[in-house]
């Protein structure tokens, strides 16, 4: 009795001081964390995951794109790997939860199951990825995408950071040297189950403590540009001038009121934008506005992005507006067995949870892709992340800990 | 008759010739003119002028705020003086006739009439005027607010350039000792005639040569600032949201659609706008623009001002906005009965004029506070000023020096 306490102490505290001792790698000095790809907060963190690994019992090694495994073998022949992780980067100044969180739980939930029930049927990895936020290289998923086989050194082999260093001289000095690369495609992976946080105020909201991620919605992202002509501010009458800014104005006031109405999951957010010259008195006669859209069915934004590129056209009459599209991510729906394992679990050990489509681009996308995938939320303070001030509660945490725990038992035994 | 043709010859290539000889005095590469308060290109040209005038038989002085003065004495016994004459100051890449033109045509007027007729009876003063556009210093009118007795030295004394160099410091470099500064008050101006190319549109559009100034507009500038709520694109649906740029977007539309139907002679311009975070996929937490208003009433534009303002409280909701005013310029008349001789004139000799409204400022507002006043405008090809591109047709450069002659002989003669 006294030992099962002990034991249970030492779990209750284990989430939030590894979420700690964690965030000390890179740690920033208003609290945040900043752990870009190959840097040396970077490299540490790894290595230090990987003692830890090692200490509860995991046998662990890298693969060259710097992907951290720490594996408790199945005791059935031929098994496949459950796979269970999130990442280690994080974007500049960012909070010690996101992706940080998801390793952690899935270490501790391995941990505590090969304890308590030694080890499992199906081989059990639990994966710390190299790089998801694309914070420090212009290009995203780097760590998931090499499993997937999307991503490989020729993916990278014109990329620099914003100091002019090469991915591959990054990759060199942090000990993964591009000369020895090789493939990092995993065909032998059964599932990935992912532990995110919410980054959205929705759990919070509703008081829900779980949430079941039936989908991570498709992105679309534009660049605008209204082109006018740009004239003095005080000797150009109202109808003799073509402003950028007024007509910009109109566009995104409509497609801001269009998105509200058009379905409660469709988000659509312009959230940079630059204008020429840039000068109080003089009408502007350029804006470039950025465009990002959100939505879990394909046909949702197909039918958004043409109501609105349509009514672009009526509001921009003698303006020429540009639209170029950079970046067309699918939605993609997670695996309805496992999450309808989920919520019986939940169910049973009395766990508030909801169904809730991700907002946010996670590895589980990239996942979902070669293996049945799914992705767990806890609820994040505020709806607040990629910033120091990114929280959420310990007893959020450990419920979180307790679900994964429940599911790769159920997965893996 | 062949020494008349010859004079003609002369009369009609000086406008033009004056316009690029005084261009050559800080040209830049791409054929603008560069020429701030006090520099070595200031200093030339002021000091060209003056050989000039010279040359042309004009009694010549500085006065301490660096204004350069070309007379001609009247032989009445204690005569006021008509004066005439614009800024020799340019914005940083400026054109060639904004400011420069009206202090030719005053030279070529004055300096005709007293070919012709001699000695006037009253004393007609040209004048280079030092400083008009702000582009050097954070401050407009230094030399037209010497002469009306609003600035002095005290005006000055913690002014700096982008460079940081002290006004007093830029002014002595340049060869007005601040130690021998004394007041630039001048109590003997009867009237003051400035000729100036329109910068807008309107006299071309309408196929008019001159523009009789009946006012110069009224100028409110405000910053205003719409603080929301800076949230993940992805995970933030759009009801929860505080979208700083949704918000400011639903402003400028309402303030640049109403200002279309207020009064036709109203101008509101949001030329500049700054968004933070600024970055793609997060939603706006703070919005600043600027907002420029003018009119020539200052009845409507306190109408117009309290009909947007509380527009922007019911449209802002739970942001919030915060306006801040920066500049109050009130409008200004320009001397009616000097405006009826003008239009006299341009009947009788066959020029099309119309009454017009000016919508920038110009020195004859500063003027206009100690002696009656008028602005003449000549056209601006599609209405381009500020910029290297300014251009106005030799033709109607000299329709304008015609009329101003007739003007000044029908005041001074």
């Amino acid at each position: 009795m006294a030992i099962k306490m002990r034991e249970q102490k030492f779990e209750k505290d284990s989430v939030s001081e590894m979420i700690e001792w964690l965030a000390t790698f890179g740690r920033t000095t208003n609290g945040g964390v900043t752990r870009p790809l190959f840097s040396k907060d970077w490299r540490k963190a790894q290595d230090a995951l990987k003692d830890k690994m090692e200490v509860l019992q995991l046998q662990t090694y890298f693969d060259r794109a710097g992907n951290l495994f720490g594996k408790l073998p199945g005791t059935e022949l031929g098994s496949k790997t459950i796979l269970t992780g999130s990442h280690i980067d994080t974007v500049i100044d960012g909070g010690k939860y996101d992706g940080a969180y998801g390793i952690i739980a899935s270490l501790l939930a391995t941990s505590q199951l090969f304890q308590k029930y030694g080890y499992p049927k199906k081989t059990i990895e639990v994966i710390s990825l190299s790089e998801e936020e694309g914070s420090r290289f212009p290009l995203t998923f780097w760590g998931s995408r090499n499993i997937s086989g999307a991503y490989n050194l020729e993916t990278v082999k014109d990329v620099q950071d914003g100091d002019g260093i090469h991915f591959l001289e990054a990759m060199k000095e942090s000990g993964f040297d591009p000369k020895e690369y090789q493939s990092n495609l995993r065909t032998d992976i059964e599932r990935f189950v992912e532990i995110h946080i919410e980054q959205g105020m929705i759990l919070e909201k509703n008081q829900n403590t779980i949430g079941v991620v039936s989908h991570i919605v498709g992105q679309r992202r534009f660049t605008i540009n209204v082109v006018g002509e740009s004239n003095h501010a005080g000797t150009t009458p109202m109808y003799y001038r073509k402003d950028a800014v007024s007509t910009a104005s109109k566009l995104i006031t409509y497609l801001t009121e269009k998105a509200k109405e058009f379905d409660p999951l469709l988000v659509a957010t312009v959230g940079k934008l630059n204008v020429r010259p840039n000068v109080p008195n003089v009408v502007a006669g350029e804006v470039e506005f950025s465009l990002d859209i959100r939505h879990h069915q394909e046909d949702v934004l197909n039918r958004y992005c043409e109501d609105i590129f349509a009514e672009f056209e009526r509001l921009s009459t003698d303006l020429d507006v540009q639209i170029s599209q950079w970046m067309d991510v699918k939605p993609i729906a997670m695996d309805e067995k496992m999450n309808q394992v989920i919520r019986q679990l939940a169910t049973e050990k009395n766990i508030s949870y909801q169904d809730i489509v991700s907002g946010a681009g996670h590895d589980a996308q990239v996942f979902a892709s070669i293996c049945p995938t799914t992705l767990i939320f806890v609820p994040s303070q505020d709806g607040i992340s990629h910033s120091p001030k990114e929280f959420t509660r310990i007893e959020d945490l450990e419920t979180g800990v307790e679900l994964l725990t429940e599911l790769l038992y159920k997965l893996a035994y």
